[in-house]
């Protein structure tokens, strides 16, 4: 167990930025969340997936919605008190810990001022090892785990409960009132016992994300080029490094959608890049030809300062690099192309592991 | 007590489709739909609102979206089992019995259906008077009394319980999830005790439908024109007689909207007649004259059987009795005409009380 200072919350923010791969909300807003948290109820405390007991009860907490609306409407506090209440009632048993559902912005962030708000550790792990925009997009859900009962909440004060057949039908539902409930909720999903957490979350995630927020933010002061000690540090992909010179977006079904277009620079010259994300991003292409697609991840930092981009923060003329991640291996099995994989969000591209794309690539 | 036999529940489903104004969705659907529950789990016992026990939990069942798509999705039986388990799950209480929350085809027969099935009674009231297209236009929401928990199911086996913090966001949430669920769910809401019920329901829904219904059945054996002895008996005005000429239709937002279009035939030759309608008819114009509102009841039937036509049955050619009938008093006091006057429903119309509008009109 360890406790986080201020110093290791903004290292998080900024490490699960990059993770988030453009989706996961503004890093910023999430950051000041935990940090006011914090400040309001003292540290928090990281537990290992290892050292749950097996009968704990862990839940999930984030925001659901289009990352761009959170930035205009902010969490009051009361959203995850009352989420809890809910939550322990129907389930007659006491929340144990709260965890990340993914690594992003803002829902890196709120499991942690979770933690501080209710005083009960956030386990160190998650179920997506990067963002993705869906609820069943989760490492519990390929090995079976339900999504509820979940509590769906807003800063007005609604709660809500459901139990559903199957967590698309989770997804599809509550998405369906996360736009009537004004763009987004928070949600507490995913009641787990230790013993499944163990069984299938991803490990680590905040420890990684807080190694890469340091290496970021110390990237500057060594000889080495920043991003150099970034693609070292994460045993990433460089896959292009251009201008942004175009960035079509849509607020839609409770989802940012759109394109980024890139003008290649320096050893780019010449060549163009495009980029699709749904709320991350997914597909991005070098002179039309595909270079790397979900889940592996495909990630935007600033050409200056390595600081991730993410899709709402996208502008016209930023210069940017263009990285490429391998994913967590139970998104390379089959379940896991068939909830995550370029064919499930409407691409039709097969999906080809990232390593092998750049080895036979003609563009990089 | 009393028991409904077959005739009443044919009865019961004519009359209240004549109430519905226009909505409620195809009595025909309902009313199969209860005499199968009453065939497979025997008869269902009627109760007065005045004999039940103050302590007793009542809770309305009903249908909600739009008419239309409940005849090609029909619900399978398992819905209201699920739903009275999670109610009473999460009350920690039996339910007493059921009631209807509208006057209208389907939403008449649930409860009767829901009766037989769960071997209850059902209380003879409603909470309209008639039939509405949302949640919150109830006497009980009048009075103050909160729709949740109210519990939203589907066919498919999917569950939710919503606390919200007034009815109109209940109505907004469970209508998001509607859509998302397809077109309709079935809904479990207004739990209530005996006491509140007593406080605030219209009595004797049943008793009335069941007597408009057996006038309807019976009106060609009497000498006297049908239409005359309907209106007679419900105390009704006649406003038109004409012939569909145009039905202008859309599904939105889980709602049936349109406007229907009449040319007049005998006395009514050279006037045309316009009725709006969501789910139910709202406003009826003659000659571009408003001659009817909401709350008040704007019926339509068969020219030859007065058999009342619901929305989703208007079609080129039909010939039609247009009727009016005065709203129960409740909504028409300020908060009951806050909530379903013509204001409410995006008319820039002041209310003025049918009986009133027809002594003052130049076309009737």
């Amino acid at each position: 167990m360890k406790e986080l200072n201020k110093q290791s919350i903004e290292d998080i923010a900024l490490g699960a930025a990059l993770l988030g791969t453009g989706g996961g909300g503004d890093p910023y807003v999430g950051k000041l969340m935990a940090l006011q948290a914090v400040e309001n109820y003292g540290p928090v405390k990281v537990v290992d997936v290892e050292s749950i007991p097996d009968d704990a009860l862990i839940v999930l907490t984030a925001m659901m919605g289009a990352p761009t609306v959170l930035v205009e409407k902010i969490a009051n506090g009361g959203e995850f008190k009352r989420a809890f209440e809910a939550m322990e009632k129907y389930l007659g048993k006491k929340i144990y810990a709260t965890m990340p559902i993914e690594a992003g912005g803002v829902n890196s962030m709120i499991p942690l001022a979770v933690a501080a708000q209710m005083g009960i550790p956030i386990v160190d792990g998650d179920g997506m090892g990067r963002a993705f925009p869906e609820l069943q997009m989760v490492t519990y859900h390929l090995h079976g785990i339900t999504s509820g009962p979940m509590v769906v909440t807003d800063e007005k004060g609604n709660v809500s409960i459901l139990e559903t057949i199957n967590n698309k039908w989770s997804e599809n539902i509550a998405r369906a009132m996360t736009v009537a409930q004004g763009g987004s909720v928070m949600i507490c999903i995913y009641p787990m016992t230790g013993k499944q957490v163990k069984d299938c979350a991803i490990r680590d995630i905040m420890s990684y994300s807080e190694k890469i927020g340091a290496s970021i933010r110390e990237s500057t002061k060594k000889d080495i080029p920043p991003i150099k000690q970034l693609l070292d540090e994460i045993d990433g992909y460089e896959l292009f490094k251009g201008k942004i010179v175009d960035v079509l977006r849509e607020t839609k079904s409770g989802f940012n959608f759109g394109t980024v277009k890139l003008e290649g620079i320096e050893k780019y010259k010449e060549k163009n890049c495009e980029v699709n994300f749904q709320n991350e991003n997914l597909v991005a292409k070098i002179n039309q030809e595909v270079i790397a697609t979900t889940p592996d991840l495909i990630c935007m930092v600033d050409t200056d300062n390595i600081s991730p981009i993410t899709t709402d923060a996208l502008k016209y003329g930023r210069r940017v690099v263009v990285i490429g991640l391998k994913c967590n291996d139970m998104w390379r099995t089959e379940k896991g192309l068939e909830t995550v994989g370029p064919k499930y969000f409407h691409y039709d591209i097969d999906y080809v592991p990232i390593e092998k794309r750049i080895k036979e690539a003609s563009n990089v």
